[in-house]
């Protein structure tokens, strides 16, 4: 039997989440913009989706905006939000200000992109803020990045800065930041907050309202919904240029045929992995920390990376100095174990893990990173089977690095 | 039993599309970029669904795109292939060129709004071309844009123009325009052409790379997918710029996990639906006119709206005047008949067909509008039921909406 330590790219539906869905698929499928009364049981379905998601991320039926994904309602709170406030400086303050898009050196690409596009279609000036070497942000050079972008107070803006955005959990290393603080800083200065909560949301407790940042991206699929579905909450309070234009569903900022089906994934996904969170919590971080020792038992040489504390619970992540991250991952998934090096989410299969490099790591270090994601406490059994196939793994791949010229003299002997 | 006639608002999904995503969503969930063996198994699949898809559209694999739906299909061609060429044009002629963007008169939300996005963030010209009583397009006013936006021949880029966007059959009306007609005017002025085929692909048949198209949107959900699914098909020869950034996925166009069983559902319903199609073709048109007929004889004030021939064959569209669309929906709901007044894609529910205005109609005729579309032949018994229920429910209505002042006298005798 396949062990798949993979949950962080991706999960299997769960078939409650099927069962759910399915109504609103078959009879009860019509377009909840219909007038006509199919119409207004898809829009009822909907907006108790909406009320049920909400609640489970400490946030107000009004907050979310139904996505198809974690990666467009990051574009969606980057983009847009910068848009909109870009606007609102140059409206105030003429063409002269250039404004500043502040993001954590260890950015999912969907946010780290879309600042970059902001940059090439309107020059905004993107600033990343270093992490320490368990990849927790800087938050005094954050405070720093905003004091410089300081405006003359004029009643109106009181900051170039048009956006912070910081993941709450990193999906490399597992690592969580320190997200009130962020937002504390950030909102001293007048500059609203972003937190890509992909890896966080169905993981740890989130309380969208009580941190009072003003826009939360999520991911169904990481919880346990088919894919191409999330959300992005974001407070009314915060302007919002949208991306995809059209019929003006989900306050006007995303346009399309509203997913009823999917809207009751997510809510149903969401919930049962908050209750499962509850009960398991406590059960899922032993079973991490019995991972992570046994994995650092018969492998002396492998580092945990991330905080080892402040980490997702069912995130484990290790490199493997002098050992190639691509062929161990081969190697175990020929040994039944399916693991990753720290992100799927980047075409090219196999890139050196970008926040490791952040946190200090030498790129021959970092090729060798290796992450174990799981959501359900790992058995005692199962935690001896993955660090034998780890010892395995990495026993056979040294032998087979060592140098070409001694290997056939050896043979001879 | 309610009669569903609101085919083009969205339609249920098909059981063989819900038995062909399951394995997707369950034991074969994984991401596809995922470098062991159960992402490999994800990626093949979502490989030959794109085979599939494309083989039934007259295209290759590398022209999909696959994006969460028909709304954001339009948004990347328009905002994309605009965006791009925009860059290009100010690249070669620098910042003094206005590039413009022709749509018709009766585009939907998707691409008029999405042209509009460009005219505020861009300075873009949006030229919009007439249609005549039918909703066809005007061939010589498009020629005529395209003839004044013509640049001195510098080696370069010949048109100012970037995009020429046209549906290829009407919402609200089921017209069908000559999209290869406006393909030849426009590739003759050296401008791309981007068709909105929302409405079309699963309804007759299409031939991207033969009509030469530069760009076709599709949305799932109108030919039997769950909702949130659909492609952008584009050629390798046109650049476009991304409007969701991240892990760069769908040749860079489109990032975000791809949903595999998504793409299965577009695939296999695509697939059915072409097979139906050539079956029941004939069948179809010949209930839709038989349904024509009926209505307009119960009702001989109503019209048929739109192309009586050159149509959607699942699509009946008319006005009835002297009485509310809105008032007649509702009334023939009650009776067990669902229709619509032409587009359930607008928030605010009932608004004026906007293909109607275009079109010359009245507003106040065209706040009579009601459309009927369905996949399947109607019966002679379920055509007659609706005539009946049309005629009682504008009897009904009519007399309801009888002078105010009058009515009292009467019941007084």
């Amino acid at each position: 039997m396949e062990l798949y330590l993979d949950a962080a790219s991706t999960e299997p539906v769960d078939p409650d989440v099927i069962g759910a869905m399915m109504p609103f698929l078959t009879e009860a499928y019509a377009n909840p913009m219909s007038v006509h009364g199919a119409g207004r049981t898809a829009a009822r379905a909907l907006e108790a989706a909406r009320t049920s998601l909400a609640a489970d991320l400490g946030a107000r039926p009004d907050d979310v905006v139904f996505t198809s994904g974690g990666t467009e309602a990051d574009n969606l709170a980057v983009k847009g939000i910068a848009m909109a406030r870009m606007k609102m400086l140059r409206e105030t303050l003429g063409g002269r200000i250039r404004p500043r898009i502040i993001i954590s050196s260890v950015e999912h690409p969907a946010v780290l992109r879309s600042a970059q596009w902001l940059e090439r279609w309107f020059g905004c000036e993107v600033v990343t803020i270093p992490v320490d070497g368990q990849a927790h942000i800087d938050v005094n050079a954050l405070r720093h990045a905003l004091t410089q972008t300081e405006l003359p107070d004029q009643g109106g803006i009181r900051n170039r800065t048009v956006l912070v955005s910081s993941m709450l959990a990193n999906n490399e290393v597992g690592t969580i930041e320190p997200i009130d603080e962020i937002v504390r800083i950030a909102h001293g200065h007048d500059v609203p907050v972003h937190v890509d909560a992909v890896q966080a949301v169905g993981q740890i407790p989130i309380r969208m309202r009580e941190w009072d940042v003003d826009a939360l991206s999520l991911s169904g699929h990481k919880f346990g919904t088919p894919k191409g579905l999330g959300a992005l909450l974001i407070r009314a309070r915060v302007p919002v240029e949208p991306l995809i234009s059209g019929g003006e569903q989900e306050r006007g900022l995303r346009s399309g045929t509203q997913n009823v089906a999917g809207a009751v994934a997510l809510a149903i996904a969401l919930h049962e992995s908050t209750v499962r969170m509850r009960n398991r919590y406590r059960r899922l971080i032993a079973s991490r920390n019995r991972l992570i020792d046994a994995v650092l038992r018969v492998e002396p040489n492998a580092r945990l990376t991330g905080d080892p504390e402040c980490r997702l619970p069912g995130h484990a992540s290790f490199v493997f100095p002098g050992v190639s991250g691509e062929a161990l991952l081969v190697d175990l998934d020929a040994r039944g174990i399916a693991c990753s090096s720290g992100s799927a989410c980047a075409v090219g299969r196999h890139e050196i893990p970008k926040t490791l490099l952040a946190m200090g790591y030498e790129p021959q270090v970092a090729k060798s990173a290796v992450r174990m994601t799981f959501r359900e406490p790992l058995e005692r059994a199962e935690i001896n089977r993955i660090a034998a196939a780890v010892e395995e793994s990495c026993t056979t791949l040294r032998r087979s690095s060592e140098p070409r010229g001694t290997a056939p003299t050896m043979q001879a002997r």
